[in-house]
């Protein structure tokens, strides 16, 4: 009965997020995050034709930035404050059997062996085993319950340091400020001195919580190396 | 980069539908189908606590009854009359890289090693990969746009033959009814002296579909073997 199934990747994606840490833990929370879904040799060209009639696709992908031998079969999840334990295939949690991951994504453009996709919540170099056009007759159900994550988290507010705006674009502030207000801390985490740092299209941010808002101390353009605040 | 990447079932879906044929091609869409999806024996109890709080759950499956080298790259989905060719992403067409599969159904209850489902679109043994809470605040976009697939199929007019309901509950009428309202023959047949026979719920039906109307012929239980017509 056990069968061992096995798969490949079909692409991979291209992502705003250089590392699973600042990554939102759901799609479509930050519009701002863009993205490509890059097809392997392997797919044909046009085996995504028909696609761009629809607004939004789902991406199924493999959480590879989890081991295989590190299924966690009850988890905290990091909204119930992480002191509720939860069945894993009660959460989204990536520490699961078989580690496939669903992304709903909005479809920005096709082209030629590529999709443009915006909303996104998969890092950098993520493996992608399917996509699939959202169908909202089957799939957009208003009257569901979400249990105990019915709402998307409150966000926070978030304010910069003197400074710490300087040489970004408007896409990239504000990508910026979405990412930090949904608070990527683990949930365990309440230290307001603790500086945190992640990697967002390309800009190093540093940055702290303090009194249930988010400060903005600097950030730094990866490509150029150079300290620009 | 083409890694290989190994999967295992975590369970096996329990479903009215008997055979692929007769199965829809959507979740939700035919509320009376119930079935469960019943764990493996490598899944600890307790692995789905706190599931119950959701109303509707994803079922991550794969299209077995598929052979994996059977990929269709391009397809003609049903719905645009069988004329049409699509590329298989923008399907959501069985034949298709990886054969994973998504059910939205709603979960009517969860006991110890199995869900209780109901809007399937699952065939009996039909393997599990994983489990997931359906999150409307993310996965619920009425603003999306289904494209070639906007709505629900028409359904048929139903009706039965002089005897052809003798003996079934009007819990199996009805899903006898909204089955073979949502058409399942394939896209390219229209020869309306044909016989078509499906099980569903135990039970083998005979139809016809004249004039846009289905006719159910006979049902005859499977169990029984005894011909009720």
């Amino acid at each position: 009965m056990s069968e061992e199934i096995s798969m490949r990747p079909i692409g991979w994606v291209e992502s705003c997020f250089g590392e699973k840490f600042g990554t939102p833990r759901q799609s479509g929370i930050v519009p701002e995050a863009r993205g490509r879904v890059v097809f392997s040799d392997e797919v044909p060209s046009g085996a995504s034709r028909g696609l761009e009639e629809f607004s939004h696709i789902w991406i199924v992908f493999l959480f590879d930035q989890v081991k295989e031998e590190e299924v966690r079969w009850f988890v905290r999840p990091p909204r119930l404050g992480g002191n509720q334990k939860k069945g894993v295939l009660a959460t989204r949690s990536p520490f699961r059997p078989n580690r496939i991951g669903l992304s709903l994504v909005a479809l920005e453009s096709v082209s030629e062996g590529a999709l443009e996709v915006s909303g996104l919540d998969l890092v950098e170099g993520t493996p992608v085993l399917d996509i699939k056009p959202y169908l909202p007759y089957a799939e957009s159900l208003r009257e569901a319950d979400g249990g105990f994550a019915r709402e998307a988290p409150e966000p926070l507010k978030v304010e910069f340091c003197d400074g710490a705006k300087v040489g970004l674009s408007d896409e990239t502030l504000a990508l910026i400020t979405r990412v930090l207000a949904i608070d990527p801390r683990p949930a365990f985490h309440n230290d307001e001195e603790r500086i945190y740092g992640c990697q967002l299209a390309g800009v190093n941010v540093k940055w702290q919580v303090k009194g249930g808002r988010v400060l903005v101390l600097s950030q730094e353009s990866l490509s150029s190396s150079q300290n620009i605040v």
